[in-house]
């Protein structure tokens, strides 16, 4: 009936017969949270980014174009890295996952660019990002033996570094100053709050997914959801308290609720009471803000723009989620002080190897993508959905 | 591994494990309604009061805000009340479910005072609203003996009415005619239309997640489904049969397809035919247009100002179900008159002590935001986003 | 406690009693998938069609009206045809997905006629339409003896052929020109967009959800997974290949994006190798452009008007899949050529006969709409949700 499944004559055999049930069943148990990591990827990031007044289709379109190639490239490289033997790439719905997973990386570079790169430069560098982040996380499990679903969520920290180096390309080559077409508008403020609302919701899941023991799968979930909910407090707190008249920042609020999620990936089934969780998500939250806020002056003296503000979205809650589990760890070796703090070491390391990595894979294709070879669009239309989109009407409407 | 579950002696014997292992399938296998009943919540209620043409963010960033918030303050008091033991407050998913299902009620009254309140007022009417909500659903359960999961449908009957009371306060104090910005605009309306739509797909998962039985799980969600189809119709033939012109209503769409839900939330399990659900939702289709095209007319002489219409969309729609939950009982009883009857009178009991108490809370949370104290946004500010966020363009392209 | 299931003696005894318990496992088993699939129909078709500069009201409005009548009257059709038996219809889960499934062809015929009639018109077709699909699956499964959730897969068949008839009749009924009210813009694009993001990425629940067994099911989810990609990829390629100025074309991306999943539809439990998937993939989202891009211009010759390009997203590679699959079977057929031969035979039978019952139905239809009775909207309200919806505000904020 299926041959796909039949195809070798060993599973015929009863041993791996019931192990490939098992199989079946253990994707089918986690298809709901497939179905909702999915969706944060897809649809989640695209609106996200969906928050600049005239870039809507761009957003939206691209980052589907980048959701369906990245996970068929992701699919292959980590296919052959990990699940590849007897001449054949398995594939089952853990490792989807893993692909969708990976291209959350190629999204966040992509956020940082926003507007600055067409979709060949996007393509290219969703070729690049994903072969490297593949190759990044088969050093960090095979040599440095983190477990495979921990090393997923170095994929923020990798997309940050990779993108906001790429990022400093494409700004090299111009002097642009702040114009109109970089400011939201309501309307699209509200689709991007939209992304902000399923990815808030869902996080739980994309933590918990992959985590294999169903007891520290829960925990996963309580942590993720309590982290959740503190970062979106601190998000108001901290939005508010920067302000010079008392008002929220709209961009605080789509991005930095999110930071909670972002921290606790690495630790989400060791920690062990819901304080630390919350203390976590509320740090998070409140140190993206504070860095939109304030280290955002120093971006133009570093060179750096990051539209999205990745920078503090992603990155800085990943190495607060970084150092806390470390910490963490640490805490827990009274009893084996080495053994732990060896333990501690290789998560420095991990987090080394990627930020590293990152920096220089994205050093080199932003150099890649200074080229005349990608036709780039002038920066004249940068944050510009006319570059690319056939738009019957121009003025009318938008 | 998870020190979480492992921190009593006691779970390491081979009984208290077993039964935990089973906490954490029951939890794991709710998990997919769970995320429902979450995006329901987040989502859902933040965008269906997103229609207004001016108050976009406060109703999509508010609402986030109170949903994170109130959980977490939703947990703690269920949780000394509820799932106090040994010193310990246990946290499940059950229990957080409890909590998001109760901030329901927060939402709701958020919906009745929409635009008129900065988030300082919410927050306290939140505090108090989530805690009366409590200490109300442990008289309902504990002292009347109704079951648990009944309780938490309690959700709308209580915030309209504690809501509505609010309202009568914030309104009391001025006398301000129909503004331009209480209006909505066609983006808006799309907008809450999302909103709805939500709400009506997820529904069943609300009113059936927390069903223990899965037979009786499965009957709440076809009753549930059946009453959203039903007050669906009742919802465009009522709009149309009201309207002068034969047009729809978009306020009656996104809102009286909702009725259904509401009312059948009591007897979700115990309606034995589906024609009974079609009925009910129908009926409360029905009313909750009619409640908007009719009664709004007398709420300038009651001084309720009830901007997004909460006491048709969730008020009328739950009295209707209390009573028919009552009629339901009544009509079972042929063999056993007396018994039933007692049930339908503890029935009644907990409908009027939900009004009550939610009145009276409602009435001193009213008084108390009346005060200087809370810097209230001016008249003029009303239904106005340039009160809470920064606006870098006010004029562009709203 | 559940008098609906006990409401027979028979089913007190223990075999009974048993199976039913079995069936509310095996439909709680069933239902996030359920719950993707009703939002994919209520939300993702609506927000699908939302793409009118003027019609988004009634585009999401009616799009909710229809699923909500059209789920019932598709319950009581397919009850009477498919699960009666003693007197009684029989209702689970199942037969609620079968029905949610079939009202897809009367939102896809709504689409092809969208803006040209009103609800009353609307409500006619899906009663025609739903009564007419239900009787040809008979056909199909009964006679033919194709498996239901197969049969289920001709719904966008059916639904594009019966549309694209109907619509024939009401475009016949004028001449009218390409008029602005026609034309997208780029806020109501963009909640296009979100329509289109639901349905690609719960498209392999829809293909999968119905799949009896496991094994078949996880292939099918596979299967739709990989097709979805590889059509959005060809998308994006074939736009901006056949645009004249190297721009895509957003209707090309909110529509061929999908042609993947429906293309695979019917093949998606005996397709063996991803490859063959992801070239179905692949060649349905290039034809569907290149219909929209070239056919487009055949179709005033053809005098049929299809708002949504219906024929290219759903008609092109529906007829793409069905050819794919009558090859799959021939090419399986190499041991029993006879067998596999006749097999094949009989998919061709059933698609021509949902073509042409489709054809006929729509004909009959799309003339009973033609008559004064239904007081259609004349020419120049097409397009606009004025006519049918209440709007304080006429000229402000569009």
């Amino acid at each position: 009936m299926v041959p796909w499944l039949k195809n070798s004559l060993v599973s015929e055999q009863l041993g791996l017969r019931t192990l490939q049930t098992e199989n079946v069943q253990k994707d089918l148990a986690i298809y709901p949270a497939f179905q909702d990591v999915s969706i944060m990827v897809v649809l989640g990031f695209a609106f996200l980014l969906a928050f600049l007044r005239r870039y809507g289709f761009s957003s939206a379109g691209f980052s589907l174009f980048l959701a369906a190639l990245g996970v068929q490239w992701a699919l292959i490289v980590n296919g052959f890295i990990f699940h590849f033997s007897d001449g054949q790439v398995k594939i089952n719905l853990q490792s989807i996952l893993a692909a969708i997973m990976s291209i959350t990386a190629v999204l966040i570079s992509a956020g940082a660019i926003l507007g600055k790169a067409n979709l060949m430069q996007l393509i290219c560098m969703a070729v690049v990002e994903v072969a490297v982040f593949a190759g990044n996380r088969w050093i960090i499990v095979a040599v440095l033996g983190i477990k495979s679903h921990i090393s997923l969520m170095h994929v923020h920290l990798f997309g940050t570094f990779f993108g906001s180096t790429v990022s400093w390309f494409l700004y090299n080559s111009s002097q642009h100053p702040k114009v109109e077409k970089e400011r939201s508008k309501p309307a699209s403020d509200v689709f991007a709050m939209l992304g902000t609302l399923f990815l808030w919701t869902f996080w739980p899941s994309f933590n918990s997914v992959l985590v294999e023991n169903e007891e520290e799968k829960m925990v996963a979930i309580y942590n993720t959801y309590f982290a959740m909910a503190t970062s979106a407090v601190a998000a108001f707190a901290f939005s508010k308290a920067t302000s010079s008249d008392g008002t929220f920042h709209m961009a605080h609020i789509q991005n930095a609720t999110l930071a909670g999620g972002v921290a606790i990936g690495f630790s989400v089934s060791i920690i062990q009471y819901p304080w630390i969780a919350m203390t976590l998500g509320l740090a998070a939250g409140a140190g993206s803000v504070l860095g939109f806020a304030f280290l955002q002056r120093l971006k133009p003296a570093l060179r750096i723009h990051d539209t999205c503000g990745v920078l503090y979205t992603f990155g800085l809650p990943s190495l607060i989620g970084g150092i806390t589990r470390i910490i963490l760890i640490l805490i827990d070796s009274q009893e084996d002080l080495e053994g732990m703090g060896y333990l501690a070491l290789i998560e420095l390391g991990a987090s080394c190897a990627i930020i590293s990595l990152g920096l220089m894979a994205g050093f080199i294709t932003g150099f890649l993508l200074t080229f005349e070879f990608w036709k780039a669009p002038p920066i004249t239309k940068y944050f510009d959905d006319q570059a690319f989109w056939e738009f019957p009407h121009l003025a009318a409407g938008y």
